[in-house]
C-alpha cells in the first residue's frame, strides 16, 4: 500500500504578519515567503503557526492568489486547507491545486469532537471527490491537542486504500514519536512529517519524509542542512545543533515568540503582531527572548534586507 | 453588575436541512423556522445542533439574509456568530444586528486551546468594538466539550464590566449545573440559559433566563409550557413530562436523531441529511428511534403541513 507520490523536505508553517489594524500585511508575508524559500524550506502556508484558523476564508483565498501573482512558485507550497466546513475545504483545496501546490495539508473538521471514523472518512472523501483533480495531493494533519480529533491508523488505511496517489502523507503534530513510528511501519512509502525538527534525524532514519516545523520559520537553513545531510557523517552534530534554538522557542508562547524574533531580526516591528486570542509577548518576555537568542548566536541572515525592501 | 437588557425564553438551536448534494435546503429551513416560532420558541440559528461550523461563512450570511427576506421577524433570532477568525465573527455579528436579532450567541475562538483570559477578552472586545453598534447584544457560549476553551467567571466579569448592556448573557452547555448556579450567583441579572430543558425549572427558580436546547427543535411547545408556567402549580409535572423525550434523543447520536425525527414527522425525508463529519442514523437505529418516539406519544403537530407547503 505504498503511496505513489514522493513528498519530502523541510517546510515552514509560514508566520502570517499583520498590520496594526490586524489586517494581513501581504507584502511582508510575500517577502517572508521569499526569504524562507531562499533558505531552502518549503512553504506550508496556513498552518497552525500561521494562525490560519484566525484568518477568514476569503483572506486565505486572496492571500494564496497574492503569492502566486507575486511570482512565488506554486510547487513550493503546501497550504493548509482543512476547515470545519466542507465547502471551504473544497474551495481552498481547489485554489491550491490551481496554484500548482505540491500538496495540501488538511486538518480534520475540528468542532465535533465525537466524530467517528466513518464521518471523518466521509469528510475527506467528499472533499477529494469535489475537488476532482488528479493533481490533488493530500497530507493529513494530525494535531489532536488542538483539534481533539485524531487521525487514526484505521482512517489513514481507509483513505490510502480508496485514494492512492492522492492521500500521500501525514503531518504528525501529536508530539508522540511512537505514533510517527507506528504510521511509518504500517504504511511504507507514505510521506510522514514530524512536526518538530527535534526528531528530524530519527524520522529520516525510519523512512520519514522530513519535517513541517514552527522553527523552520526562524532557523530554516540549519534544519535544511540536517535534511540534506542526514545520511552523512555530520548528521548527529547537525541534529544536536538545532536543539538550543528549538528550546528557546518551545519554552515560550511559541507563535508570539517566533513573530517577535522575525520582527526583531527582520527590522519589521509590526511582524510581532498576533490576532486574538493570541497575545503578543510582553516587553520583559521579549527582552528575555532576545537575550537568549543573542547568547546562542542566533541570526536570520538577510531577512532584514528582504523585508526592508518591501 | 446587573445586565441592563433582559433576554429570556426558550430557543431552539435550529436544525439545518440539507439537500442530497449537501447544499442548504433554504425553503425547508425557513419553513422549519416558521413552525418553531408558531410553537413558541425563539430561533438560535447557527448553533451547535445547527451544524453551524459545518456551514461556510458565506452560507451563514446568505441564510440569514434569506430568512429575513422571507419575512421571519429579526427579533426572534439569536444567531451563532462566534468564529475562530475575528473578521468572520465581526461580519456575522454585524449582519445579525442589521437583521434586528435579539442577540448573537458567540463561541470563543476554538482552535487554540491554550488561549488565556487576556486573549479571549481581546477577541470578544475587538469583535464588539468592530461591530460598533449599541444594538448589539452578546450571549457568550460556554461549551467546553467541543471548544476546549471555557468561558470562565473571570472572563465574564471583565466583559460585563467593560461592556454592560452589550454582554448580556451566557449559554451554559457545560452540562454542569453547578457552573450555571455559580454564574447566576456571581452576576445577578445576567441572562443565563442552560443548554438542556432538563434543568429549565431549576434554572428559572434560581434566576435563570430560560434554555437554548436541542430538544426545542422537536418538542418546542411542551418546553415552552414549562417556561410559561414555571411559577404555577403544574411546574413540577411540566418539567417531569419533558424527560422521556429528552432521554430518547440524548441516548442517541443527537443531531442525526433530531433530524431523522423532523424528517419523519415533517414528511420531508431529506431533512435527515447531515454534513460530514456527522453521519446519519442507520436504518436499524432509525427504526428503533421512531418506535421509541411512537411509544411515548411523540408528535410534531403541524410540521408536515408546514414543510409540505414549501
Amino acid at each position: 500500500m505504498a503511496a505513489a507520490h514522493r513528498l519530502s523536505g523541510v517546510f515552514a508553517p509560514v508566520l502570517t504578519p499583520f498590520k496594526p489594524d490586524l489586517s494581513v500585511d501581504r507584502p511582508a508575508f510575500r517577502d517572508f515567503c521569499r526569504w524562507l524559500l531562499g533558505e531552502g524550506v518549503g512553504l506550508a502556508i496556513f498552518g497552525t503557526n500561521s494562525e490560519a484558523n484566525s484568518l477568514a476564508f476569503a483572506e486565505r483565498i486572496e492571500l494564496l492568489d497574492y503569492l502566486v501573482d507575486g511570482g512565488l512558485p506554486g510547487g513550493a507550497l503546501m497550504p493548509g486547507t482543512g476547515s470545519c466546513a466542507l465547502p471551504e475545504s473544497v474551495a481552498l483545496s481547489k485554489a491550491a491545486v490551481k496554484a500548482g501546490a505540491a500538496a495540501v495539508l488538511m486538518l480534520p473538521p475540528f468542532f465535533f469532537k465525537n466524530a467517528d471514523e466513518d464521518g471523518l472518512f466521509a469528510y475527506y472523501a467528499e472533499t477529494i471527490e469535489r475537488v476532482g483533480s488528479n493533481r490533488l495531493r493530500v497530507c493529513l494533519y494530525h494535531i489532536p491537542k488542538f483539534t481533539g480529533v485524531p487521525i487514526t491508523l484505521g482512517l489513514i488505511e481507509r483513505l490510502i486504500k480508496r485514494y492512492p496517489g492522492t492521500v500521500v502523507g501525514l503531518k504528525d503534530s501529536s508530539g508522540d514519536f511512537a505514533n510517527t513510528l507506528a504510521v511509518l511501519k504500517a504504511f511504507p512509502g507514505f510521506n510522514v512529517f514530524f512536526a518538530s525538527e527535534s526528531k528530524l534525524l530519527e524520522n529520516m532514519r525510519n523512512g520519514g519524509a522530513g519535517c513541517i516545523s514552527a522553527c523552520a520559520n526562524v532557523n530554516p537553513a540549519a534544519i535544511r542542512r540536517l535534511f540534506d545531510g542526514w545520511q552523512g557523517p555530520q548528521a548527529t552534530a547537525l541534529q544536536a545543533a538545532l536543539d538550543p534554538i528549538r528550546t528557546i522557542f518551545e519554552t515560550r508562547p511559541m507563535i508570539p515568540a517566533l513573530k517577535r524574533a522575525a520582527a526583531e531580526y527582520g527590522g519589521h516591528p509590526g511582524f510581532a503582531t498576533v490576532r486574538p486570542p493570541l497575545t503578543p509577548l510582553g516587553d520583559a518576555a521579549a527582552r528575555d527572548l532576545l537575550a537568549a537568542l543573542a547568547a546562542n548566536g542566533f541570526a536570520m541572515p538577510g531577512l532584514s534586507n528582504t523585508l526592508q525592501a518591501a
